[in-house]
């Protein structure tokens, strides 16, 4: 017997996503992998989170194991909503609403804002998991000029900005290029996101994994009443819960409550309560400064063997927080084909290209620096570097 | 500032789940509440959860709480595969995808097979939460004619099914009617739809909650190579976790996984990895024997309840499993108006016209019998079969 399976358009315009086979490349052992966008194992809080889990299954047993509410779980809420406010960015906890990983935020708000050939503008380039997961409702992506500090809010004419759906936006240590957005910039991208009526979306997961330089306001905090804001303890705690949270105002909030019901009915109540339970008594406050420690010496292992290892010719970032490293090599190299040649080598990356959304730059590419031991890290970047400056002598030679 | 913010067209089309707003009424203590879907919390096995949680942390407590495969943590889904083999319906797990719930299973279904319009075959009535899911889509639900035993397969012409992109099915203890579809109903339906080429979708979250009657084969195991199925731990094991599996051949499945990859990167490792350790040395064979018990009990009141209290001109269903009792009155009778008045006397049901995608009938209702105990099911269906009896005479008066 068979079936004639018809694929609705979205789903036939879907492709298997380069990160996707990248990881598992990545997972053999003799891979020095810079590719992947894992939190480091060694931040996870696991005795913490044993009692947590512990008291959990004491305490509240049959309602941590029964269906909750599509919104999330009050505490975990209430706590968010005074996070927030901690962060400068005072929100009602009846605007938070709990999801399953930041991801899911992702889709709910492409579901519930993009329309086939809706307009919705990005960063050059932009987090890919967004790029790939706003596509499925096909949107018409427009490109916002950007620079090593992030969005040139100069180049944002009206034209541009007019009619999008929405501005997406990763001010704190983005994925892919752990650049941070400066604050004159902040302020002239909310005032001509809000001139032209486009709502902001600030997803920030990063915002708190800040190692050099000083705090900048969010988004939302500039735009208390009208901001977007996801939010995630996939980086400050641990990633395997699927557990992030979005702010939003009405009537949004009630069509992403409604979407959300439809796509998975609520987040997990069981590790709702978990994480609650962990962090309610300030425990983040003393465990962020540990991630931050950590990544901030990381960071700079890897800024260290870049200086070292790589041809002046190459450009990177110098990121004062987050997870990444971005690295623009000249014109002509193609970094899928070097990431070929490093695998041969037992070395991976992150090429740049699908982080456009338009106009891919082939010569560019993503390191993170957090899971990688320091000799690792020295090992990894000086065959890389051989390797691109082999690759920048064959261009001369071509020319 | 201001943002303007312009909703998707499928957003706008999303309305208020009427079962939301009846589990907020429901929530006060007093009332006697047939309207949940709630498993049995006392079903929950709350002391070997703790154990798995337990040996989870010390075992593996990174990878239990680091980022995992889209496709589900590998000894779950050949868990899962194991079981579909027992139940007669062999599959590879490799064709086994796990998701945050089963509801999440439906989201991705609606996503990659649905566009605009597309005909999607469904049952009379059927499951609420699903045609809400697959609405998001907007597709033309066609109604299958069905009655007291499902779907009535002499009514399935090639008119109906052609063009169809899937038939949604839950054969065993349906919600909301809790019938279960008769095996030579079964095989019809699977001879039709592979006739017409319409891929069969079978929810099955109930299958093993049956209490009277013997074990029929599901549509899968008529159909291995070409049928999808969708499985819960929910009523097994506990909701609170959400965690579900879809099987679906190829070339659906690698789309299913593309999809949930964007949707939220992958169901939680935690959980799953907890869920395995619960399940792994046949744990289900003992604790599932128990849950029918206690459901074919509750059901056995309510049907006795029933006799008792409600009126001859009502007719429900007498299911052999799950957790519903489905009512019909007589024409006329307008449950939605019933339920204001029976929560004036603080009882709770749900009323049926939400579960028709197509003219609702209006005169129908659904009763959950499983969280209840006994004394307050009866003095619930005394009182409910009072207004009932109550609208009827006024039916007879108006006429």
């Amino acid at each position: 017997m068979n079936a004639n399976i018809t694929l609705s358009k979205r789903a036939q315009a879907l492709t298997s996503s380069a990160i996707r086979e990248i990881l598992k490349v990545t997972e053999r052992p003799e891979v020095i992998s810079f590719a992947g966008g894992l939190p480091s194992p060694a931040t996870f809080p696991v005795e913490r989170m044993r009692e947590a889990t512990d008291k959990v299954l004491r305490d509240a047993p049959q309602a941590a194991l029964q269906y909750g509410p599509t919104e999330g779980f009050t505490p975990l809420r209430e706590w968010v909503a005074q996070r927030m406010a901690k962060l400068g960015a005072p929100v009602s906890p009846g605007r938070v609403l709990i999801v399953t990983g930041s991801q899911q935020g992702l889709d709910l708000l492409g579901k519930t804002l993009v329309d086939e050939g809706s307009k919705v503008l990005v960063e050059t380039p932009s987090y890919l998991g967004a790029l790939q997961s706003f596509s499925l409702f096909q949107p018409k992506f427009a490109s916002m000029p950007s620079d090593g500090q992030g969005i040139d809010t100069d180049a944002l004419t009206p034209e541009l900005l007019a009619g999008a759906r929405f501005m997406y936006c990763l001010p704190n240590f983005q994925n892919p290029t752990g650049r941070r957005l400066p604050l004159e910039r902040r302020k002239a991208l909310v005032e001509k996101a809000a001139a032209a009526g486009v709502p902001l979306v600030e997803d920030d997961p990063y915002g708190e994994l800040s190692y050099d330089g000083e705090h900048l306001p969010g988004l939302l905090s500039l735009n208390p009443e009208q901001g977007i804001y996801m939010g995630s303890f996939s980086k400050v705690l641990a990633p395997g819960l699927r557990l992030g949270y979005v702010v939003a105002p009405e009537p949004l909030f009630s069509k992403l409550v409604q979407a959300k019901q439809a796509a998975d009915l609520h987040t997990p109540s069981f590790s709702q309560r978990i994480v609650h339970e962990t962090i309610k008594d300030g425990f983040l406050d003393t465990h962020i400064p540990s991630i931050r420690d950590l990544y901030g010496r990381q960071c700079h292992y890897m800024l260290d063997a870049l200086e070292r290892h790589f041809p002046t010719e190459a450009q990177w970032t110098r990121p004062e927080g987050g997870m990444f490293i971005w690295v623009t090599l000249p014109k002509g190299v193609d970094t899928t084909r070097l990431l070929a040649k490093a695998i041969e080598q037992n070395v991976a990356f992150v090429p740049g290209a699908p982080f456009f959304a338009n106009d891919p730059q082939a010569n560019t590419l993503r390191l993170s620096f957090v899971t990688v031991p320091a000799e690792k890290i020295e090992a990894g970047m000086q065959k890389l570097g051989a390797l691109v400056k082999a690759e920048i002598a064959g261009l001369a030679q071509a020319a």
